[in-house]
């Protein structure tokens, strides 16, 4: 961290804050330009947290040099990551991709949905059990009912499943039925749920909330972390912005961005991104053009049967062709998909 | 609503629709112009909600008319609403300030803060017990023993006093101790949140989430209401943008637009808004002059020895000043504010 | 064009709105809903372009119902325009790629990345002559001269010019020596010079603002378009949004998005999209799987010497190595890129 | 400025970076952390704008520490500017009001917007005679003739006039009738009309664009100032964000900002700001109470009959009442407003 002092700060101001960090055990480094003087600190700027340096007589800002995470850093860990679940190894050269309905409505949609997307190529199935709708009046998920649903289609379909938690409550009763929870983009400063997902050491899929800065995001991850769950997969979903074309603005470049600053897979999320299905099958191909390692769709047997989010849900028949475009441009990137799954 | 067809849809798409909408018992209108179709839908909208009538044949798009949220709509409700909290009336023609330390960091500092805001005209003292923080490695709150201090200081000063819940558990902990309940923007789209706080009946100060837009805000507002709460405070707090000269950008513009499309009050925080101490008294006044029916403004005696948010904190100090001028401000836009408190 | 009133409209307030519509010759559809009443009208919506419905007794607001552009749009060609430049097709089955550095700096300079980049599979070379730098003090362009070392590479590698014009002097000088005019994010509503544009015919790469809307872009070309210069090609380069990991975001489903609505070829700016030379690969990538029509690239035979934003330009070496990838993606999303070209 | 290096850097990088900085006559100032190693430059950092020091071997960022802008920052010139013109003083203790009609459209709409205007108290009369519209179908201004009208109608009222420029050639024409000439939002970017502008001396309202950062606002101002023209007078007019109840959203805060880094005066446009002529009022206010030098505000004779921007325009007779409120806020910041002006 630097110390920028004001142009017209004393030497006694310097000296007040030199003598604030030595204190603390910290190293400083004075540094006069022609137009400001700097005092590097050096030492672990975490001792500084509560001691408001930028507040003190002659401060004029501070200016951070190393990023605030570290758990999620490239600098902790410069190999990327490899969150093996059960099997399935999301960040190695595999794609991974996750599909299903936005909302379990019942066994049958869900049991077809599983088939189809096993199908295609898909490892893990997802589909809503708590659904957090922008209104009171809509379709609001059935809860457990829906994840015992989903552990059937698991077995039946030999799928891994994926599904949301909302609060506390809903994680307990997920981590009995799912191999992956989710942490979804109205969540992701909800730092009480990170901190509860981080004790509970279950696999989860951490979204980026849509005002969520790329640092945020990899600040809020370490609540996950630093509670002992390394089993962290990043998934970009769309930012907002002033276009409203598209319900959200996905963010593609935060693909790369993760890659060079943090070893934590991502992944992308094209349906909630767009909010219409028509843009999901080149979202999907321009995620993996860009390096992601795995998608998560929305597939529906039946989209304008759909109780939930019906515009952006894709039929399987288009995961089936998307899914063979991806197995083709997965190896011109360096990875590998294999296109068409068998039913155990 | 308004379903606007595609230039080449054919008589059968609307026929088909107008059949799928009467058969809900929906009335329609159909209109044709030069360049499109469109049928407009009379009735009860909520019984499409989960009728994806934009995916059908023929269709382009839907077009809302009428306004998605109902109990916070000004057409439901005409005029303003004043919440009563235990004798304090927000929304009436006094202006109500909430003052007060970011966090309860012990029982001196928020007595000190107490005594200091009541003396200047605060109606509410505010402090921090469950603190969402962006670092888990930052100072998180005194939880339970933080609502016990605050209640001390409520009694001394004779002040109301409100605090922020950040889930179902704070939530029946905070409900024993506090005036009002405060829902943060990290939590202004947590849905389950907002239905217990409905559940609760305690009044509560709404805040306006980063990402929020107005509409959407009173939307989720339902989600508190449609549960029998009608003790909604609305609170702008700056909303996420490209400028960060500011830690947010205050949406002041906020202020006249809720008004105009709501009966709910509608304070300002300049605090966290702008993340600045320097910032906070032109912008409590901008927000007065704009129409706002209070303020809630973290007051610290000592901001140099904050625990959290040390940069936006003032002292009681520049509050006193900032109260005498709204005492000023007030009577210029219909309202009044009583400089000067008297302690009980 | 839907006149939505308000609910305590009068009889008479409707009445007189369906008069003046008449009298300049719209039809007038009414339709009485339970909470509204709205007029729909019919007809050129153009000719209510000065009269301020909107101001009138009783009304709501206005609900647009067709697109506000007209030659932009698809409905008004439904097929995929094909611009052709001099031979090369824009919006065909074949990816166009254009390449070049930032600023021309010197013939050496220009002529060693045009024949690089020929030899990669480039048909265009770009290099910017009038530069308009965010600083007073940085390097402003070669002007004429520039525009001069453009035309030799041209002719001596075989590729087609293109560069930026930023004023009507400008345009008027850039006319005689390129084969394409760009106009740059900065003045994408700067309307006088899109009108002369448009009157000068010469074919035109036109950016999207940083803060336009894709419906803005496209009304926005209807200035030049309206002149009669119908050989408009469509460049997404970044928008401005809340995250700075990158210059700009990349707003990558607006090539889906305007797949859907224009019939105009849209090509993707990769370089000024992210300002970081190290994510032009992925980006690039990803743009022509989502299914953009070509790219533009900054390519510099040094960046380290490059005299204007060097950190963006990537090496020969490295554009190499994206053409080839190029021309393997080409195929699965339906098109063609033939890496290495010929030298003439 | 500071150079970060890379966690893996070599001491060849940091030897290298150090002598190349010292060739150019800067010198440094090496600071060895825990994690990182960082090289304070020291001397004028414009020496090195055309060095890529970010691309250089072992560099992970730059970090500046004095603001890129020289002439509009309070470092250059710590006491407010007063912009004197023709005798009315922006940035002195009074509030300076620019009122009139969006456009001019004939002699008699600009006498009576002129005479009303002048009666509250406005200083400047506004008008645009060449309009930047967004379609190609709108009225755009009745260019020199408008400027004639606004020319009879500042000598029979005794106000300055005020009117935006959009090109040179349009700049050119209306130095020859204005008191200041007005940069409008689209144009904030339009660096050869900055220039320009500079070279021509004549008092510039200068607005700020919908996606320029406060610091990119400063730093262009500098294109202006640069040529010798220091007669500017910054104005916001609303930035671009995802919230769309308002056609902009007012950044309020950027008064305090500015007042905070620059010398230059402030105003603030309310009326672009919303679009809607509803919130020009308490807006305006807002403006005040946070410390603006003054306002530039829509007044039309009849909105209703305008030809531009029908929505945004005011009454004379609602101007009347807003000036009559801020002469009495002014005050209470430490300002004075006159209400009620004399003809002359």
């Amino acid at each position: 961290m630097i110390v920028v002092m004001k142009p017209d700060s004393r030497d006694t101001d310097i000296k007040n804050i030199c003598s604030i960090l030595e204190s603390l055990g910290l190293g400083v480094h004075i540094s006069k330009g022609t137009e400001r003087t700097i005092i590097g600190v050096i030492g672990d700027k975490r001792l500084l947290k509560d001691i408001p340096i930028d507040l003190m007589p002659g401060v004029e800002k501070l200016v951070p040099i190393v990023e605030p995470y570290k758990l999620a850093s490239k600098s902790f860990h410069p190999e990327p990551s490899i969150i093996d679940i059960n099997g399935v190894k999301i960040g190695s050269r595999e794609i991974v991709l996750m599909a299903g309905p936005c909302a379990v409505e019942s066994h049958e949609q869900v049991m077809e949905a599983a088939l189809a997307v096993k199908r295609s190529g898909a490892k893990f199935l997802r589909g809503g059990a708590f659904k957090p709708r922008t209104s009171p009046y809509s379709f609001q998920g059935l809860e457990e009912e829906g994840l015992k649903i989903l552990k059937e289609a698991r077995d039946a379909a030999g799928l891994l499943i994926i599904s949301e938690v909302t609060s506390e409550k809903s994680l307990e009763i997920a981590e009995k039925y799912v191999d992956m929870v989710q942490v979804g983009a109205r969540n992701a400063q909800n730092f009480q749920l990170l901190r509860e997902i981080g004790r509970s050491k279950k696999p989860v899929l951490y979204k980026r909330g849509p005002s969520t800065t790329i640092e945020e995001w990899l600040n809020a991850a370490e609540y996950i972390m630093s509670e002992g769950n390394y089993n962290v997969v990043l998934c970009e979903r769309g930012i907002r912005t002033f276009e409203n074309a598209t319900r959200n603005t996905l963010d593609i470049s935060a693909v790369p961005v993760i890659k060079s600053l943090s070893h934590l897979p991502i992944i992308v999320d094209p349906s909630h991104a767009t909010g219409k299905s028509q843009y999901v099958q080149p979202l999907s191909k321009a995620a993996i053009a860009a390096g992601a390692d795995g998608l998560i769709i929305e597939v529906h047997p039946n989209p304008m049967c759909a109780l939930s989010d019906a515009s952006q849900q894709i039929t399987p028949a288009d995961f089936d062709i998307l899914c063979r475009d991806i197995s083709k441009i997965a190896p011109i990137v360096g990875r590998e998909f294999i296109y068409g799954g068998k039913l155990n």
